[in-house]
């Protein structure tokens, strides 16, 4: 039986073997409530908008993600507005979606 | 003789009447390097990118806009990336840019 995602370890050496098919991420994404795929400049990137009472519940998360982020070296794109974080995790390097952004994207859950 | 921007008192009653005409906004951005007009489902902001050597600088500028935002209880939208925030200020209630905006703007390149 497979870990949880949000349990799950990354893969240090990520590199495009570690890309899901775009059907597989279809799959994994319906097992993530609020995950969708979206392309900005044809790059695909998992996104997820949190929704919190004000500016500083917001802000608060967002420094909750970018301590995740610095623990793991791997950064996302956080935006934060009033009451609203919307977050987006993908591999630049490669382009797309790795395994590694679902485990990112999992572990997100669990700070908001 | 008119005082620096960034050291104007916000109108704390913003109404339209504080929204400069676009012919207004042009000259005044003039003078403003990097801010920029953007049109956001068809609602002006006054937008800027600011670069920074990584995660962490970058991030740390948001939590300061997130300071000042929270002194005059008016929010923009911040984007945190790797070394770039991309920053955001427009009147939601008046639907485009108010004087107020402009102001913030001016005092948020204080804090980069």
């Amino acid at each position: 039986m497979q870990q949880p995602l949000a349990e799950q370890t990354l893969d240090s050496k990520a590199d495009k073997s570690g890309m899901p098919a775009e059907s597989d991420l279809a799959i994994q994404l319906k097992e993530m409530p609020g995950w969708h795929l979206r392309l900005v400049d044809g790059i695909a990137r998992l996104e997820k908008s949190y929704a919190f009472a004000d500016f500083t519940a917001a802000l608060a998360f967002t420094n909750r993600i970018g301590g995740l982020a610095d623990e793991v070296d791997h950064h996302p794109a956080i935006l934060t507005e009033y009451g609203k974080v919307t977050l987006s995790w993908w591999s630049h390097g490669l382009g797309g979606v790795h395994h590694n952004d679902l485990i990112m994207a999992a572990r997100s859950d669990t700070l908001a």
